[in-house]
């Protein structure tokens, strides 16, 4: 078996495609984020990416109809003057080794190369261990220009942050693009990293929706967060009563929301 | 050495045959019904799968003969109008990394296909955490039709259940199998998680055997199941008296049956 | 880098030579074993084998020259009508995964297949858990009539011994030998587990020596058990003293023995 | 992808250089000896070593600019009668797997043999276990006249140490490169192993430079060794005084430094 499939749905001609990057992480911040793009925009369906640096797992859907766990690139071509054409890669998981990471970042790579990728905007979470009123989005980039054009969207470039560097597929699509000549930015909402975090999200795709010139509804990416924001109250406040034995929504329940 | 090695046993003319797995797992359920079927058809061998995704291990046997752990393919013709030939996989272990599984999956898959597999049956148990008096079959499929044929036999498809989808080769072989045209279902037996379950197995192969169209004498797997009954019953027992010291049946002794 | 790179010292030719292996392990007995009967019959370098299989480690001797960490294959012409040609496996570690144990076996085998062996003797610990005065050597084989030469050598094949079966170097020297047309037996000395175990060792090595017509001086070994005798004595006098606080032999030292 | 990518960024005609290996390790010694000889000599950029063995992670400089982690080759040329061509060999990891580390050095010596080198001095720590005031410098080489020469250095050579032999890149770089023809010598400052250890590093190089004939100003390295110094001393300081509540440097700030 190949060690990354990329299986073809379509195949269109696109006019120096942007790849869009969101896979799960810290918050599920990249994810949320990518996966509301590719809704907003109906994006479809491109290619699907399976490999044995996945878990062995499928999963059943409502109807009990299976699925194996993949990585999904979908694209949107410009819809006016301004835009560019879109690649979306959203997905189950990212690789669940160190090779795998390597190996499936290259082979996405070289196949968005192939299509005329020569930019990636990578979307992700950066966890700062409290809860984040009004979240922040961080960058990284592989240029100084690209650094400078994003201050000039209110993106914070930090000093210290991310102090250990970017782990995972948001920083590799960078740090392994360049080898494919691919420029590229990477984009974190800051997020407490405790649960999954739509308004992180919704912070990290008003700049990149902003940078891509493209027009997206956020209602209801905003009603998600107020969900989590209604459920993490009950939570604080059951917290407050630790006698009380009623039932009350637990901590895990906002791993389900999104 | 070859990631993973088929040696060939016998090159039977198959008709459309159809592949049963049922490889160790949860209550080991769907290896006890795979054996089984196996055993009571009088299946013959066809191949014999080792691996380095096999621990690196051989078993003795009680004459002091050695074998090397492997995954055994044996084979049913059809012996009257309706029944189809058979295919059944079993073995002593799953791959033992998440590479390996897909690997392992993936070449059995290959060989099958080779030699004319369209449709796949995967058997498993399904962990309730709870001891399960008449244990349900649950079902995924992949596709709708074989949902709802599934459903005329008796076989529950649950919103919710399984949640987080299915780990390992009886979820592989139907994800994976998509990929070379074969489509399939997964029958999973309810049952308890903490011991091997011959009476989930039964229920698997009840329907199982429904759909293949085969006569099949349960009343061996129903004796196996009074064992472990009995068992547990004594441990039952033996827990609610602690201060006796007097040697009981340990939790172990379940391990061993089946 | 080659996963095992075998690096050939010499060529001989050899008749019929039986391979006997003993690698690190339970008790240390395997390796004792081939080691002494190496010294003993002044076996010669034959070939070195270097994998990445094993840990990324040099050893540095008295006069500070280092070693890559290896296998060493030695061999030994026969002597006499009645005598076999021999090639000897031993080393410093066996394979640290799984997929490593199947290579490195599976890479030596086809080495020595190609220098004519058809037989192979593994040498092994078995662990029981409590010290064994009169260790008893056990055995498993690949045929009938293997386990019954066996049995004339006083070798013990128990009906629930070893009941998991054998992990690592000696059962899967077995267990792939076949795929290579190697017949073979695993002998395997009773021992403690807890400590490196000459005597397990010398009583291995007498059965094999008959087996082989081999003639072996035994003093050497005998006075290595002897010294593990008087260490395991104070430690076991020294625990029966606990308040004492004179400085006394570790635990510990009965590793650095053998 | 290939397992270890070497990107090469100059291609002079070196004649007979010598490798210096100083990777992440005990003490960091290693690193911060080539590191801190790589500046003194402004050697310039060689290669680039990227590779599936290191994590996947991106550091990002105060920029805000990312860069993949990697090793680096640089290149000094000999600039008077005595000195050698040097190549140095530095970077962000050691390979994280055993199989990484194998591949790893194999792929760098393949690379720098064929840039003409014949040896190598591979950098390192020796952990002690307690503070060490007058750091020596323990040695392993590759024959006796090597450790001849470097006890002429001063170099120690204790028939004990390091009693477990050496484990990771100083010690595969000398134990591969043989496999290459290239002999050599492994330096190992004696540290705590607790923090890192300019001090360590340092007693590594005035023994490398004499060896070398290349000049090194030791003071910015004598000032890093004394900042930790004067940290070590406030932390022990602190600790004999822990009802206080003040903030005081904690252990982690060691971390940082180097």
């Amino acid at each position: 078996m190949e060690d990354v499939l990329i299986r073809v749905t379509d195949r269109p001609q696109l006019k120096d495609p942007i790849l869009v990057e969101g896979l799960p992480g810290v918050g599920n911040v990249g994810k949320l984020a990518a996966d509301y793009l590719r809704d907003q925009l109906h994006a479809k369906p491109l290619a699907s990416v399976y490999s044995k640096f996945f878990p062995p797992q499928v999963y059943v859907n409502e109807d009990g109809i299976i699925r194996i766990v993949s990585n999904e690139l979908t694209y949107r071509r410009a819809q006016k003057p301004g835009e560019h054409d879109l690649i979306i890669l959203g997905g189950d998981y990212q690789g669940i080794s160190p090779e795998g990471q390597y190996e499936l970042t290259h082979r996405v790579l070289e196949f968005c190369h192939g299509l005329g990728v020569k930019e990636v905007y990578t979307l992700a979470g950066f966890a700062q261990g409290h809860v984040v009123e009004q979240p922040r989005v961080l960058g990284a980039a592989t240029s100084e220009e690209r650094v400078n054009a994003m201050k000039a969207h209110g993106v914070v470039f930090s000093r210290n942050d991310p102090g250990g560097g970017l782990i995972g597929a948001s920083g590799l699509f960078l740090g392994l693009g360049r080898t494919f000549g691919i420029e590229g930015v990477c984009l974190m909402g800051e997020t407490s990293g405790y649960f999954v975090d739509p308004r992180s999200a919704e912070a990290v795709l008003k700049v990149l929706t902003k940078i891509l010139g493209v027009a997206v509804d956020f209602s209801e990416l905003e009603s998600k967060a107020q969900e989590i924001d209604r459920i993490a109250q009950k939570i604080h406040e059951a917290e407050q009563r630790p006698s009380e034995s009623q039932r009350e929504p637990a901590r895990e329940d906002l791993g389900y929301i999104g």
